[in-house]
């Protein structure tokens, strides 16, 4: 999917001076603390640390291909910064990856599935290739999953259905971390939807949590010694905050759009949770006590058995919001998809990925652990090819 | 569904001189220019201008059913207030009473439904319907409809699901009214998606459009004479604006949560517009010159073939969103339609609908026009009957 990937230099800028409160909000990439590590060499080291783990060498590969397409999408949150607890919940024996999923009970457009607490995302690739196969013959496959693991990047499953031609939709709950506008307490996750449908020349390609961020990007911008705008997420006495250690101790990130974000993601959790027998709300284990029995649902759609030139419509839809009269001259209107795309291309550039370094550092400590080999930057491995 | 209604005192209210910022969002009753409406007057008028209009007798009473409970509900944009409307689209044929919806195609769980430019209830009470039978025998049903009209409440349709104990979710594109927060032209609508399922001592009720708020909203701000908070619409310069006319004539609607409201929109009019073969964003018509051609979607899943105590489930999890700790003391933390629930016990306290005056003015130059019996206030019934 990356295309071949030839060595870089590090890319390395020093973070400008701003005050905290103008501290722009920007890719990782140009961010100071950042190092570039080449697909390969993720995709290795994810593989390496798997295998230790006894995860077996068929499901390997497809752990480590769906980690390593969320950085290059831009996603970091999601990405190889979700590795360690993954190797964590594998060790606890809280996920497995010596289970597969299965299913309770089906008709021809439903189906419930027990996830068995395997990973996440092995849970996801057969509930979404089952939803594919009853739509291809029912117009429609609704596949709810029980006993699930977190699933990292939601759009990898509908992308899944896309790329077969049909509309894919996705959605998962989550441990609770957002708040109500009308509370203090979190009661519910920051649960994700992520839709994709491909036109002949566009794609509409949406994957968004209920909160205004997801802590995914907290932890990112932790790890990254970031301060995160206010509106994000409050602290333990419930006003905003601009630290991400306070916002990740406190866990109450802020709903988007207020009610309307915290009524969606109960909406999420009400299919997700409440309609597939797993846990749901405040119910779902915040510890590392027990698994998580997370619910997801996976929708996909044939668009064939309702209109014949869907793929045309969608190209012209898609060109009309892109084709709306911008509010700045030089930030024409995106389309959901379309800054992970930019993120795609930048990474094509590039040619290699670029890691937060306490990212990195985290990954060496571990590396350290499994006793396996260190993730090796780009640059360093350049000057390794160029002394031969 | 409202019981015996009593005629009582016209309830007015002197208008509190708060300074335009902190001028409050109250429900109608507390504003002042307000008259009450016996229910079943309100009905009457509503059935008496239908009949005028030549809509089939069977077609007038769940009509009038429509309008007079989305005023029960508190939701006044879509009761009385778009009854004009429907009169003026019948005229003009934009939308018929003497048509029914009829089938395209379908499969087991799905249908692709022509609306034949029907008045919006009734494709959208045929699709709801056609979607439950299909739900209780597949566990799923997915309607699609084009050539609809305005179809109003959209929980009027998701909560006929309900009540057969199944979950309804009902969504609908629309007129473009909203903004992009990259864009200075409206290129999509306010699109809306209700969600209604019950338990056995909770309902949950969401409806919401994709916009800070709704037209209809501005609409009875305007008619009232109300301002409207900053942040719920721009005016034609692209600045937010209190003055509801400014926003009914820029029709530039704030989408909530910022870019998660408006690519929310998009999603729903890709399912409502682009697959159903109506029409979509700004290729709905914006005037009076042809029908317009709405796309909606009506899904119906039935909970028993996933799990066998949902209702006790979606007890705990509604529980446990009340249950939470609220900000306020005094503001418990709402479910999505208790301040429906609320407005419904307010007008069953009152044993009638609170209309504005504006609106009531409105509509007596409409039953002047179609030779109809002006809308009687329950303080003058309450006169005309003392007299006896």
């Amino acid at each position: 999917m990356l295309g071949l990937l030839r060595p870089v230099q590090c890319l390395r800028r020093p973070h400008a001076s701003y005050p905290v409160a103008q501290r722009p909000v920007t890719l990782p990439m140009q961010r100071g603390e950042t190092s570039l590590v080449l697909v390969d060499e993720a995709r290795r080291f994810i593989q390496d640390c798997l295998l230790r783990m006894s995860v077996p060498a068929s499901k390997v590969r497809s752990i480590s291909e769906f980690l390593v397409v969320a950085d290059y999408r831009g996603n970091f949150g999601h990405g190889l910064n979700r590795l360690d607890m993954y190797l964590g919940d594998l060790r606890s024996g809280h996920a497995r990856a010596d289970t597969d999923p299965r299913i309770i009970s089906e008709t021809v457009a439903t189906a419930h599935v027990d996830g068995n607490s395997a990973l996440g995302v092995l849970v996801g690739d057969f509930c979404i290739d089952l939803a594919v196969q009853k739509a291809q013959k029912a117009g429609i496959g609704f596949v709810v999953a029980k006993k699930s693991h977190h699933f990292g990047m939601a759009s990898w499953y509908a992308f899944r259905a896309a790329v077969r031609g049909l509309a894919g939709l996705v959605m998962s709950n989550a441990v609770p971390t957002m708040t109500s506008p009308d509370s203090q307490e979190t009661s519910i996750g920051a649960n994700c939807l992520s839709f994709c449908v491909r036109g002949n020349r566009s794609n509409f390609v949406l994957d968004m949590s209920a909160s205004v961020r997801d802590l995914g990007a907290v932890e990112w911008a932790w790890s990254a010694g970031e301060y995160i705008p206010h509106g994000w997420a409050a602290d333990e006495s419930g006003f905003s905050t601009c630290f991400p250690n306070l916002a990740l101790r406190s866990l109450r990130l802020y709903p988007a759009g207020g009610h309307k974000g915290y009524v969606l993601s109960s909406l999420i959790d009400l299919f997700c949770g409440v309609l597939s027998n797993a846990q749901y709300a405040g119910r779902i284990a915040q510890g590392m006590d027990e698994s998580s029995n997370l619910g997801q649902v996976f929708i996909a759609i044939n668009p064939e058995f309702f209109v014949p030139d869907f793929k045309e419509r969608l190209d012209d839809f898609c060109g009309r919001i892109k084709g709306s009269e911008p509010a700045q001259e030089d930030r024409p209107v995106k389309l959901p998809g379309e800054p992970e795309r930019e993120h795609m291309n930048y990474v094509e550039k590039l040619r290699a990925l670029p890691y937060s370094n306490a990212v990195l550092a985290k990954y060496k400590r571990v590396a350290e652990r499994l006793c396996v080999r260190p993730i090796d930057l780009a640059f360093e491995r350049c000057q390794v090819k160029r002394s031969f």
